[in-house]
């Protein structure tokens, strides 16, 4: 489809991001084996299923004393029961005796209950009337302050589903099973080129009309925030053969590729030769706006992404569109939800209809309630993206968003 | 204080927090140079100013042509203007020339403006008359599609504050001035002591009424979470000499020393004396379910936690407390706010009044609406913090929650 002056016409932040997921398959990284203590943030390769029993053995919630449940029925203050302490739990002991009615076993918080007794009553919820006998002065329910054997996990129980990514607790539920390595999909290596004629590295000297890559920096922190590796590959000339050379290398050793810079038309035009000699370009541009030249491809199974080249912009198209690829590539379940915060608007925004507008927001708190200020600066300042806290979307067949008015912030 | 039971009161979560954070100092941490590429998610330890102008000259946004914009005002398709273009300015290049009334020089993204130009006009509002004149059918106002000489960011500017810490976007813009390295404050070390009887690793063989240590890998993902270094000391004996014996060596190579385990009123009594021994206690217990058996000290200006040994109690004390004083010894800024996201409750929850409470949920989207199911499962238990979410918090004045009642789900 092309547009009044004979371009290829945008599509939409919808239509881009489903011709990307459809694209693209979840299952191309190798997995490997690592050591818990490596695994934090990693995705799962596997569902895990619990080898054994989580606890091993009914246990203690609280310090107090194990009793039959029975035996405290109906007890109160006025018409209390009394127990016999008979024994004494340590901890890490299994008991070598049978609780009988009318008998308690001092215990522990975490120790094992003995044969016969089915619940715990706190310490202080018992009086000692001397040595070994309690006063009990209220009904203690069956299985109260126990955990009872298998209750956490059992054996056998899917603990947690392939594709999910570790959290501390994951990690902590893994060892308490008796795991001490899991099997996990390998990190996805992003490769990232900066191209422009005018582009040198933050230690160069600066000669006029020159300016400092920041792309570069920018890509490879938000791949790293999503468990990726960065290879940040370098700056390359505004030439065909030297674009394909990198490109085609990068398809070498990583699962996808990101080429910055390329925001003018010539750039851009270039990139998406390159993308569809190597492969199949899925669209030219999209209605979004930081980010409407946006280029995305795919190139032997592998995302190929050309980004403009404001900062803003990269910004704004990894979070709408990289992220969800490499999401996918990782081998990561798709999301429950997306968070956001809600904020009222600080000044009324008025949008180009057509595209879908991010703007970039201040969140501040005042009565207990929190306000989004528009940062309507131009699109290729990164200083925008530093003071700000997120962004908002403004759809795309909306005119504006009114001041006062609920929106939905995405935070960085 | 002492209650009924001539146990020490417990203090309010307000007031135990207000206890850590006042008894702790901010600027314990040494600073290191690091790289930018290993600066993302570290704490600025000094203010950063820029050494120089960001862009370093006035940049076009668009492809197009300079122009002076006076020449093009009251231009429409009626009337339009018409310019002679005189001159291409390419990438990296520094104009040698002055641009006049009446003339334009073509210009891409990125471009330096000549002498004389104050905007561009985009590529899709001018039509080639012949080869060397274009015609304008629209007006452009002084600095459209141009990014201004230090614009972005000026010479001298506070970019980032001290106790900023790095996102991608503030490691890019670190790189656009011109650093290469920046000053961070060294990662806080935390020690992680786990305290137990009947605990054993992961990996040893289970016998009846051991289980296996949970903790030590939920807290050491949380401190990596927060930026921190955990030192993971292992699982100690309930003895005296033992546990103070590893907390005096831990005070020697960390900044702040978690001992966990000990919820059973002997140990918890033990790691007081400990802590008083060796510094000052700040509160023995606190009114919050679960957590209430939790120990706050400082011993030589360092932070030592005794938590409790449930694995979910560990989670919720380290999101409370440790959490924010982990923050300040890191030296961080204080968070503008807390990420919440707004839900309804799927069922009612009752309280025991007097504490506060956290209780673990799932969310589910439902018609565009966020749902949380509380999991009222006994704190003993980690499968539900693996289930969960995030966690809502019941106020300890508070005696429940309604269901269908609006809460705040704080996110894991």
């Amino acid at each position: 489809m092309k547009d009044m002056l004979g371009r290829d016409e945008a599509v939409s932040v919808q239509q881009a991001l489903r011709l990307i997921l459809e694209n693209l398959s979840s299952d191309s990284l190798p997995e490997e084996k690592v050591r818990l203590e490596d695994s934090y943030g990693r995705v799962l390769s596997k569902d895990v299923v619990s080898p054994e029993d989580l606890p091993d053995f009914s246990r203690s919630t609280v310090d107090g004393f194990a009793v039959c449940s029975s035996d405290t029925f109906g007890a109160t203050e006025q018409s209390p029961s009394y127990l016999n302490v008979s024994y004494e739990i340590l901890m890490g002991e299994e008991p070598d005796f049978e609780l009988r009615q009318g008998e308690a076993a001092k215990i522990a918080t975490g120790g094992m209950l003995p044969q016969g007794a089915d619940s715990v009553l706190m310490l202080e919820h018992a009086q000692f009337v001397d040595e070994k006998i309690i006063e009990v002065q209220r009904s203690v329910a069956p299985g109260e302050n126990v955990i009872r054997k298998a209750e956490d996990v059992g054996k056998g129980e899917l603990v947690l589903g392939k594709g999910h990514r570790l959290r501390p607790q994951d990690v902590a539920v893994l060892s308490g099973i008796g795991l001490t390595e899991v099997f996990v999909f390998k990190k996805p290596k992003v490769s990232i080129i900066s191209t422009g004629d005018e582009i040198v590295p933050a230690g160069a000297p600066l000669k006029p009309g020159f300016v400092r890559d920041m792309n570069s920096y920018s890509l490879a922190g938000l791949v790293l925030r999503e468990g990726g590796i960065p290879l940040v590959k370098g700056i390359f000339r505004d030439d065909y053969e030297v674009i394909q050379d990198v490109v085609r290398q990068s398809l070498g050793d990583s699962e996808m590729v990101l080429i910055t810079g390329g925001s003018s038309v010539g750039v851009k035009d270039m990139t998406e030769r390159i993308i569809s000699r190597l492969g199949k370009v899925l669209f030219h541009s999209v209605s979004m706006k930081p980010g409407k030249p946006m280029i995305a491809g795919v190139v032997e199974n592998k995302p190929v992404f050309g980004l403009p080249g404001h900062p803003r912009a990269v910004v704004v198209c990894f979070e709408v569109f990289v992220r969800a690829a490499l999401r996918l590539i990782a081998g990561m379940k798709s999301e429950k939800f997306r968070i956001t915060l809600k904020a009222r608007l600080t000044k009324s925004i008025h949008s180009a209809s057509g595209r879908q507008e991010h703007i970039s927001v201040v969140l501040d708190e005042k009565n207990g309630e929190l306000w989004a200020t528009p940062l309507l600066g131009k699109s290729g300042l990164i200083s925008t993206l530093v003071k700000a806290d997120g962004t908002i979307t403004i759809p795309q067949d909306s005119i504006g968003i009114e001041k006062g008015e609920l929106v939905e912030v995405k935070l960085f």
